[in-house]
């Protein structure tokens, strides 16, 4: 079993230092109660809503800045993989919404969300690679960003390349909500992780932010789909599970079927 | 708006001509509730638990067999589109799980499972063909059969060529279920209409039939992923909807998203 971190921040873009106190107290808990891999939200130390591209690009920092030198660090202290968000200075107009996979200190992958939503399209520079899939000492993990889960091809594409773990630090805008409803955010994630026979992890964040509420809704969803656990809408919290990551190394589907090789790709236009 | 039936029959593979005796009644039941289309179960007549191979052809029949021919008589005589599975006879070795759509007592598409389920590995033969989406006079239906819908490539194909409902004629098997969850393929079917914006309807059965119970799990999902309708779990049941299908025309999802351009098939491998 492989114990495993969703770490649901409080972020305020405009108290940089608190919501940094915050992540540092998040990864501290999760490795106290024995986690081997934490995961956090988007752009986790930044905060999401930018004013415009100045202000996104004024916070932005190299893969050697601050932010994943924190990573590093929290990763080597605490011996714990980390995957979390942060704003990735570009050398063009606009930084990327990047996220880093950072073991034993050192980063295994550096990811640019592809799939940008709503005004990150303004300020954002879309990535132009795949989402990675990295080998670690718990096993192999696909991670992606937050509307990136909401495409069922990427999700099928780490899959297929043997992501048994696939982690999304997320911002989760809340927009309409049904009463007695899960958000579609999360359904989508269940049938992702369902239709790949595969582990997904959704980090996300609280904490309202010129004027943005979030819907909190971190999850860790199992293979057949159900959750193994959801955190509390809107509550920040560090939730540890632990997971047979074995389990999504096995794609049947009873005695006659296995999701990936009942795949008929040449019918899929 | 389109008033759309959903009948989730009881089937009983011993007993054809009590199940035939029901599907009529219910057609003329959704009819009389004002549908414009009727959505029937995967082998809707035939039932689903076939001994062998051998009896899965004795009851196999042509396009211009009784069961189609009832289809498209019972499409005249009410006036509405109906959506149904049968016991396709093929000139091979094994018959195929079909779907007809039917039109003013017109067939408009018949396909052939392509993604088969368990043991009707080893009574059907797999369709080579791509699910149709039909130009109907409501709008355009994409159609698929049960096991088909849990592939999302599957149906974003159809979405990507307009389908704006997608209905399922499935016969869905009763597996683990977790208390106060929905099952994984209620959740599959709503996360496929949330990613393509369309509605997603499943008319399933119930009856149990040779020791096999069904989830009897009828629905209809909207472009959000929410459930606009669910039938009574394991009851036989005619339910009428009334769905604006021009809502899936949109694939906007805010302001600065659309679910379709957004897509970045160069990075799904």
């Amino acid at each position: 079993m492989t114990r495993v971190a969703v770490a649901q921040l409080w972020i305020d873009i405009d108290d940089p230092a608190g919501t940094r106190q915050g992540l540092v107290e998040a990864v501290a808990e999760a490795a106290a109660s024995g986690a081997e891999v934490v995961v956090l939200p988007e752009l986790a130390t930044s905060g999401y809503v930018f004013v415009d591209v100045a202000e996104a690009n004024a916070r932005a920092e190299p893969l050697t800045g601050d932010t994943v030198s924190l990573y590093r660090e929290l990763s080597l202290r605490h011996d714990v993989i980390v995957v979390a968000g942060f704003n990735e200075r570009s050398h063009g107009e606009r930084p990327y919404n990047s996220l880093v996979v950072v073991e034993a200190g050192e980063v295994l992958a550096c990811y640019r969300k592809t799939h940008l939503w709503g005004t990150e399209k303004l300020v954002f520079t879309p990535g132009r690679e795949r989402a990675p899939v990295v080998d670690t000492r718990v096993g192999r993990i696909g991670a992606m960003i937050c509307y990136d889960l909401e495409f069922p091809e990427m999700v099928r594409d780490v899959a297929l390349r043997g992501a048994q773990l696939v982690v999304a630090p997320s911002n989760w805008p809340a927009v309409r909500a049904v009463a007695g409803e899960r958000p579609p955010e999360v359904t989508k994630a269940q049938a992702s992780a369902a239709v790949n026979r595969v582990f997904v992890l959704v980090a996300d964040r609280v904490g309202p932010e010129r004027g943005v509420d979030w819907i909190g809704g971190s999850l860790v969803a199992d293979p057949d789909g159900y959750l193994v656990d959801a955190l509390t809408l809107g509550e920040p919290a560090v939730r540890v599970v632990d997971l047979d990551l074995d389990l999504a190394l096995d794609k049947s589907a009873g005695a006659y079927n296995d999701v990936m090789s009942d795949r008929r790709p040449e019918l899929y236009g």
